[in-house]
């Protein structure tokens, strides 16, 4: 993503004594024009600067949620009583049965759930948006919307994503061309070998998408054991053989956590090789991918709300500080320096899989940073509090839990 | 526990149309001298009654946290820096290594860690208190203080517990009967196999102890696979040849999310016959007891913070809701009417756990509730709001997450 530096009309910000949370004394930090402008004591600092008391506050840069779906939020809906078989297949009809009857507006409700992450402090969102022969491209139409109205205040990339399969859904394959041309971002798939039943047509018909439209690819993976751990080499050899480095995201993965260590070891070298980037929701009721280790050998790692309170589940409010706290469990992570993982994967590593530029907390970097409260980074993490200042390209835009705009 | 109705000196409360969490429709609710005094439309009100417009809130009976160290927390101490091993043994060596050397007063702390606890609406506590041969009876004595301090706010159950073993800490038995002439209410153990390396002769130890003073038994059951559900074998002979029939608790038990469904179902059945009841805490990190098939053989279940910021993990917040939604995630509860577990687990389940009298939203039962905004029980779950209302024996006594005491 490109940098979208803010015009020069923002009043300059200066944060006095934050607390870089990867550092280890407070500064005084400038935001101006949408960028950090300096850091340290004894700034040049213009005179009609707002002033801003950070003593006590962390600073982290924009979190990132890199796996989302903001499209099938129910938020601000009447309630949804959740009676939905396991079934993964059963789960998708439901909600495409929901959805004829219903008939929730994608945009309305892409924006209140936006709204709630923007104000918990995501700056970042990858979206995954469901595209089948029945919605067609209502779902993208209406985060694409959603995206124009609350630029500056969010950056959102779009997944065109075929929810209820390619093969399985006649149509599909069409619908997605169209959406990666109206303005999606990447290309999805899901599970190519137990939903769609032929794993090589529904790779070749992503992969050839991805190419053609000179577009990512960010592949849903919930297949256990070996098949998943099959489909995921096949991944590869199509990474390999597409000339796709760098430009492949594998979200869940939970065939990861269930083979062996060797095997995990193999996994994470090609995918580093590759530069095939991880998504997680760090879920307690599976397995889930070594973390630590892909972290070693240089996978790019992010983590996701997934769904926000759908027809799915009626779990989340959108933040990624919560989520952070549930990947610290998940793995048992409990040394501040464990923790530092969990804090990388909802800055950083979400930024280097959404390839943002100009992230982070260095002189030059945007001014897309959130305050949390909290003597250190684990601190503001545990305590989750609601008392956090967001910016956007330098500009206050949301506080203890309500967006300003 | 014996009811502990508050004197009649205390202001009538009128919630007006507050909904019961396992009702259908809001209604209005007097509470009275400590208790539920009516229920329904046009209650005879007296006029010096506090009336509270209560729409938009669902009712829950005080919240239970059955499985706590309160003693344990270092919530409002210097930050301290978790370098701790993965091991069990060396958790414990650290935090006696610390103890030693900050000399954390356990009083103070575990009057801070439960005053969050109340404020997000828990109002009875089960907690382990360490014994051992270096702090002795301290700890125990701090968390009776704190019992003492905050009476009439929340009610504590004590169990003393052999944190560093019995047989591993000379001493420790003597330790354990004066704990329990003391004041504790329950005799705790651990890891009779894999801790102590003698179960018979823990077990023994710990039994003879709640039977000489005719106290109730919670014992730590960490042992995985087939070794926790060989301890656990010889709890329930223990149980059966001392006759501790309902009496006793089993905290964790991890082994039986470990033995195959057969084991499971014969597990429950043995546990429902002699009035063994569970605590979890819902953990991500390893396999957990089938909480459905326990409750449908009607096991009493309950969950707990475990440790609250301590030198065994900075994770937790005290809060009981956070808990519940720990629970329904860790068992891929989606479903209203699986959450309903969840929220049991977290009210009713504690109560049957902890023997409370008079606990529960009817004419007659205590006036413990607190009040937190939703639609229905599971949005006031999800939603996990900071703005509940807690009352206890009919007086409220914390709101929006603050002590009003």
């Amino acid at each position: 993503m490109k940098a979208c530096l803010a015009s020069s009309a923002i009043q300059p910000v200066l944060l006095q004594q934050v607390q870089p949370f990867n550092e280890t004394q407070p500064i005084d930090v400038l935001l101006v024009d949408g960028a950090i402008a300096a850091k340290g004591a004894q700034l040049a600092v213009p005179d009609h600067a707002m002033k801003l008391d950070a003593r006590g506050y962390q600073l982290f840069p924009g979190l990132v949620d890199g796996h989302a779906h903001l499209d099938k939020s129910l938020l601000g809906r009447d309630w949804y009583v959740n009676d939905v078989p396991r079934n993964l297949s059963d789960i998708i009809a439901n909600e495409r049965r929901y959805r004829r009857e219903q008939r929730p507006d994608a945009q309305l409700q892409s924006e209140r759930v936006t709204r709630r992450c923007i104000a918990s402090g995501t700056s970042f969102i990858r979206t995954h948006v469901d595209i089948d022969n029945e919605i067609g491209l209502a779902n993208l139409e209406g985060v694409l919307e959603t995206r124009r109205r609350l630029a500056g205040k969010v950056d959102i990339e779009v997944v065109a994503f075929p929810q209820s399969g390619i093969l399985q859904n006649p149509g599909t394959a069409e619908l997605l061309d169209q959406a990666l041309y109206l303005g999606a971002d990447l290309i999805g798939g899901l599970d190519p070998c137990s939903f769609d039943r032929d794993p090589v047509t529904h790779l070749t018909i992503i992969f050839d998408l991805a190419v053609k439209h000179g577009k990512k690819l960010d592949i849903h993976l919930h297949e256990r054991g070996e098949l998943g751990a099959f489909s995921l080499e096949l991944l590869l050899s199509f990474t390999r053989r597409y000339q796709m480095q760098d430009r492949v995201t594998l979200s869940h993965g939970f065939c990861l956590g269930m083979v062996d260590a060797e095997r995990q070891q193999q996994f994470a070298e090609q995918m580093a090789e590759l530069g095939i980037s991880m998504a997680t929701t760090a879920p307690s009721d599976v397995e889930v991918p070594p973390w630590a280790l892909l972290d070693r050998y240089g996978v790019a790692l992010c983590a996701g709300n997934d769904g926000i309170r759908d027809t799915w589940n009626p779990y989340s409010s959108g933040d990624m500080v919560q989520r952070a706290l549930m990947l610290g469990q998940r793995y048992r992570w409990r040394k501040d320096q464990e923790i530092a993982l969990a804090a990388k994967t909802i800055t950083y590593g979400g930024a280097e899989v959404m390839a943002v530029e100009h992230y982070g907390l260095s002189v030059g970097d945007r001014a897309d940073v959130v305050l949390i409260p909290g003597r250190n980074m684990v601190e503001a993490l545990v305590e989750m509090p609601r008392d956090r200042k967001v910016f956007k390209a330098g500009q206050l835009i949301a506080e203890n839990g309500e967006c300003l705009f």
